[in-house]
């Protein structure tokens, strides 16, 4: 028994044939030339990816169980259709019903948003496995979110929420694209961990930081990471303060929803125990229930880039 | 048919008998003594409230369908064991169980936490009545918090989530009893407004937030809102900084859970549309889904004191 999981990305589109076991058993991806052309071929290049695999893995597509599209944006659940995506000012797209029609008629194709997705993959199949509420964060460009209570998504009564990238962790601080100042992505994405680094190397030209770097516009994610270990001082105030606001939002969230597991994803947990080990340290001094004997588990998502693809495909678990 | 409510509370011990319509019906409170007398006392107080109010009623206790107890602290819902309330150094004690020996083995007797209560009542009989997914606000001495998701109170996998007005919205900021600094409670609770006021009148001898009053001891949350509305700019700098930490943390909450319902309660609702109105239009405009066609409402919660027991009383339907 096969399902089909979609993972709609900015950069590529990632189609996976996802078995009973929640494993993918083979995948492709194709770019998704985001601002080149319009939706409706990328629609199409879902399709054709979906009726290549298929044939590949030697399974009819009529015995396929299920589509899933994990997708950006605000994504009505129950009508599969993108409300709202900036990105490709997409407005009530029905991005299920499109991708069905391409496909004869196939259903069920089911929708959620990737942050949602990627949460529900990593409860179903990676580092939240059987957890009844957890959370995802993804670390990426932004702060992603998902939520997953009671073994469902959580997407509000406008299928709008978890958008908690975009909760202010210090008034009044770094402006934010959504208009507001402080949200905690502009200090714990990537992003935000780039624009530290780089506010840190141009006060201290002689930093280690700068070791193979001939221009801030190469600097990246690992750069104060890598430049810390070897025990360079600026890039571990770099790393500190990163780390800190990272904390100090992870126990934010502990304190909302005491989750069972609280995962982490994104490039940045390649640092794996580095970052882990003294963030988890900080969440659990910090947050409310420091008595309660059943503490919230922090993990870092073990699915990577496939998450998207198993939450997606299993959409139409159950239903 | 009835079933009682119990809110044990800091100051009161508030016990009523609640009707089919989810109305109180007869109510009756004393005084809680805390510090000053055992808890087991507390409980009996609670036991002989019950018999006094059924039998005012002309009902025997046998015909109550449920009693719940609404209690601060980490309450255990399944086991109706208050796992731990600092106020009272209680840890693991089996509330719900002496209760019901105290009443001759009554049951059934629920419990859980006392905003959770709050918020439960309000979805079932007041401000934010037949919202699925809804939050409450309670601007006290805290800022406390409570969830429902899908018509149930949320607690989270350890009974201590919902701890809202500890989420850190100043980086840095005022410090916190629970060891954090900037905690959205230091700014938005009646405590935290009646902090920023004195500041403002220390800064302003010439306020009209004096009048009245001759020693700051005598300052209350109302104290900055009647002179800011006698056109007194000190007092008006007060209102607006006060309700703009407010906003902040409504509209973090906004993004996070998308409530059908937000319902702010406490002595600082009493401000009415004063508050409400600019604190809405901050909501709306700093909520991360601007597009979205559905928004959430914010309300001012209806049950005011009464919350507790309509929640606890409620907490047996269908079960």
């Amino acid at each position: 028994m096969y399902r089909i999981g979609i993972d709609f990305g900015g950069t590529n589109i990632a189609v996976g044939i996802v078995n009973e076991e929640r494993k993918v058993v083979l995948k492709k991806s194709l770019p998704t030339g985001m601002g080149k052309r319009p939706v409706d071929e990328m629609v199409s290049d879902m399709a054709s990816l979906c009726l290549e695999l298929t044939e590949k893995v030697g399974v009819k597509l009529s015995d396929v169980e299920s589509i899933g599209i994990a997708s950006p944006g605000v994504v009505n659940s129950s009508t599969g259709v993108v409300e709202y995506y900036c990105g490709m000012n997409l407005d009530h797209y029905p991005m299920a019903k499109i991708l069905s029609e391409k496909l004869g008629g196939f259903h069920p194709v089911y929708m959620e948003n990737d942050a949602n997705a990627a949460a529900y993959g990593e409860v179903l199949a990676g580092a939240a496995k059987g957890a009844r509420h957890a959370l995802m964060i993804t670390l990426g460009t932004g702060v992603g979110g998902g939520i997953v209570i009671d073994g469902k998504i959580y997407d509000g009564f406008n299928f709008a929420a978890a958008e908690l990238g975009h909760t202010v962790i210090e008034k009044d601080g770094v402006p934010c694209s959504c208009g507001r100042r402080g949200c905690w992505e502009k200090y714990s994405s990537a992003t935000g961990l780039i624009r530290m680094t780089k506010e840190e190397m141009e006060k201290c030209p002689g930093s280690r930081m700068w070791e193979g770097i001939s221009d801030l516009s190469q600097v990246n994610g690992r750069t104060a990471y890598d430049a810390a270990k070897k025990g360079d001082e600026a890039a571990k105030r770099v790393v500190d303060a990163y780390q800190d606001y990272l904390a100090v939002g992870l126990a934010n969230m502990v304190n909302i929803f005491q989750p069972e597991v609280l995962c982490i994803g994104g490039g940045v947990c390649g640092e794996g125990d580095y970052l882990l080990i003294p963030v988890n340290e900080q969440v659990m001094r910090e947050q409310y229930a420091k008595t309660s004997a059943r503490k919230t588990k922090l993990v870092i998502a073990s699915l990577g880039n496939d998450a998207g693809i198993v939450g997606a495909a299993c959409l139409g678990e159950g239903k």
